[in-house]
């Protein structure tokens, strides 16, 4: 065993990294979108290294990429290690990547030394996570776990494609989508690395640590109606200014989370109008996105953020709306794959750290048909979505050794 | 002067108005940029309107159009009545409009009455006041004052084309722009009649008032500087969100504003980036606005403001950035123009209202050779530099008598 995990080979993870990073739209970062020229030569790229670590590659009905590593048992549950292969615009090299190479490393280490587990294990490149393309997120890891809908592949992209027209495109028969979702019986259970995108770890100064769930989330657009008007002639007393009432909000919505632990919450968009510099704001549109790992706190949360809301809004004679964009309910992992994790990283020296994921991740869509794991290893500065996104070589080892560990205990 | 005062005709100044609303580039609101084809047919219209009101006419060495109606007196200094015939984008149809009407309806009235005053009356027109083709304002007006700088010319418009050159285009010459300046001992005093373009006549329930001088405008561009990351991953008390910060700083400016009188503050233009809802938001920039009549507290308020905002950007480790783009200095309104147009608001059973004005006007820029007064007419709602500007008829029909009453007891 000791043998083993020392060839786990980060190096060569890194160089694939690499390889990978070139499969892109843009120079500036990593842009591979779903469905396209660049996720067809990444996936051709993917399965080469399945094969070369001994393993059987199909696509599914949908377009994600299996690797099938067979057990001494056949007919016993596969364990799945996945993560994605497409990006968002301008991404970081590892954000999904890591976890389907790190999850071909295991495997290929274990092809090497000609160990063969008892549990077949897969690896899975899901083909759609980010949803960048056609604003819609994990199309592939719904599609395995049955979750998708035949209207998911009405989503259409800028240029008015849709998923369908886009399978369609690259020789899938969007019909047949259905046959992606698997048999929760042939499952052994799901397990994803992949980098933190936050900055715990690093703060922790540990290579990697355990998933304890996956945070629900919620989105709102809101709208902040006043009135406009020239910056030199309303007296502030008479003014509706809808950035000023705006900035009230977003300070109560800070407030908020920080009266809830571990409660985050965002304005990411915000655009102003009129907006020129000598009239007075009199429409403010902006998102919030608010995520807890406790779905109730989170209702609470939100409750209490517009309630406080609207006392604002009606002291200022604002009008104000929100409308949901998004619930998705937290996803909590499974206690054993925790432990698993967590007795390997105390082997390998390694704190019992638990973090809460507040992205999004495959292993949501999938825990609706399994156990689910995570491991998290730490990236620079908590930096993701970003061409600055970066891992050592040395956590890659570190983290592609955790998982060989973990999937030699549970296979 | 009681029968002049009645036929003066606010139908006849509507009717104009709304042919001069026909020079336009947009069908939504009046779109009519200095130095166009749409401000040449607007001037044609004027000069027409300004021979039948038994004007002279001639066009300065910028392209203001003058009038000018000879008093007994014929080398008495002239009263100058004045306004702009340029407008914002998508703009009211009487913001400038009114004030040039309004004196050549006065001066029509007097040519109809064949009544001749002993001082010679002129009405200008000015070319350029809001600036919005080459981001610069009172061309016109600085011009007449002497202010205009060579370099002015240079400003370019969006597509590239300079002041200078767009002159050309219209058969004006602008290295001769030296010569509209006026000699001072050539004229008794500057009056424009505007609307008002904020809320005060309409709380005060009356069509006229008097303005007492013009606010002071500082105007700041900036830029605060936190850190982007994912929404779901960083923790609050780990976020240095950019857009957080800046709305703690508007709440600051909002409060500043309260606690020095007639002091107005606003953040009209804010950007937020990367702007994305899942997105923690890493720079934020806007403007600041700033205005008061006395330069004193206008000074100090800032002082105030950008101390506060330095504390909230060290307590948040945002970096901060304010870079000054425009500081013009208060200008007083002549006393005894204030004095004159509060006689005459009485004489017509109105309060001596005193209004501050919070925009700039031509009047700024001839207040540095002659005494000015102004005369704010009442609009709707306070709305201006929008489709929904809008002043009644009667208001109208007031605010000329005002003028007519005012430039009769001045020549």
């Amino acid at each position: 065993m000791q043998v083993m995990q020392q060839s786990v080979s980060a190096q060569r993870i890194a160089q694939r990294i690499e390889e990978l990073a070139a499969c892109s739209t843009t120079v500036r970062g990593v842009t591979r979108l779903s469905f396209t020229k660049e996720s067809e030569t990444a996936n051709e790229l993917v399965s080469q290294w399945m094969r070369e670590a001994g393993m059987i590659v199909r696509r599914d009905e949908l377009g994600n990429l299996i690797g099938r590593y067979e057990g001494t048992q056949p007919d016993a549950p596969a364990l799945l290690i996945g993560s994605h292969l497409d990006s968002v615009v301008e991404a970081g090299k590892y954000d999904g990547i890591l976890g389907v190479l790190s999850g071909i490393e295991v495997v290929q280490t274990l092809h090497e030394h000609q160990y063969r587990p008892r549990h077949p294990i897969e690896v899975i490149g899901f083909c759609d996570e980010e949803g960048t393309r056609f604003h819609t997120t994990l199309l592939g890891s719904k599609a395995l776990s049955g979750d998708l809908r035949a209207e998911d592949l009405q989503a259409k992209d800028e240029q008015g494609i849709t998923v369908a027209a886009a399978m369609q495109e690259l020789g899938l028969e969007p019909s047949r989508y259905h046959l992606a979702a698997r048999d929760p019986k042939t499952i052994l259970g799901y397990i994803e690395l992949h980098i933190e995108q936050g900055p715990v770890l690093e703060q922790e100064m540990q290579a990697c640590g355990a998933v304890s769930g996956i945070a629900g989330a919620a989105r709102y657009h809101f709208r902040v109606e006043g009135n406009a008007g020239h910056a030199g002639t309303v007296p502030i007393s008479m003014r509706k200014d809808a950035l000023v009432g705006t900035s009230e909000m977003i300070l109560a919505m800070e407030k908020a989370a920080q009266k809830y632990q571990n409660l985050v919450v965002t304005v990411g968009k915000l655009s102003v109008a009129p907006g020129a510099s000598n009239v007075i704001p009199g429409v403010v549109e902006g998102t919030l996105d608010i995520r807890h790992i406790e779905d109730q706190t989170k209702k609470m949360a939100l409750a209490d953020i517009l309630e406080e809301c609207r006392r604002i809004l009606a002291r200022r004679g604002l009008v104000g709306e929100f409308s949901q964009i998004m619930d998705s309910p937290a996803v909590a992992c499974s206690q054993r794959f925790i432990n698993e994790i967590e007795t390997v990283l105390a082997e390998s020296g390694m704190k019992p750290i638990q973090i809460v994921s507040g992205a999004g991740h495959d292993a949501m869509a999938v825990a609706s048909i399994t156990d689910i794991g995570m491991i998290f290893v730490r990236c620079r500065d908590g930096v993701s979505h970003h061409p600055d996104e970066f891992v050592t070589v040395a956590d890659m080892q570190a983290g592609a050794s955790v998982l060989l560990n973990v999937v030699l205990r549970l296979t």
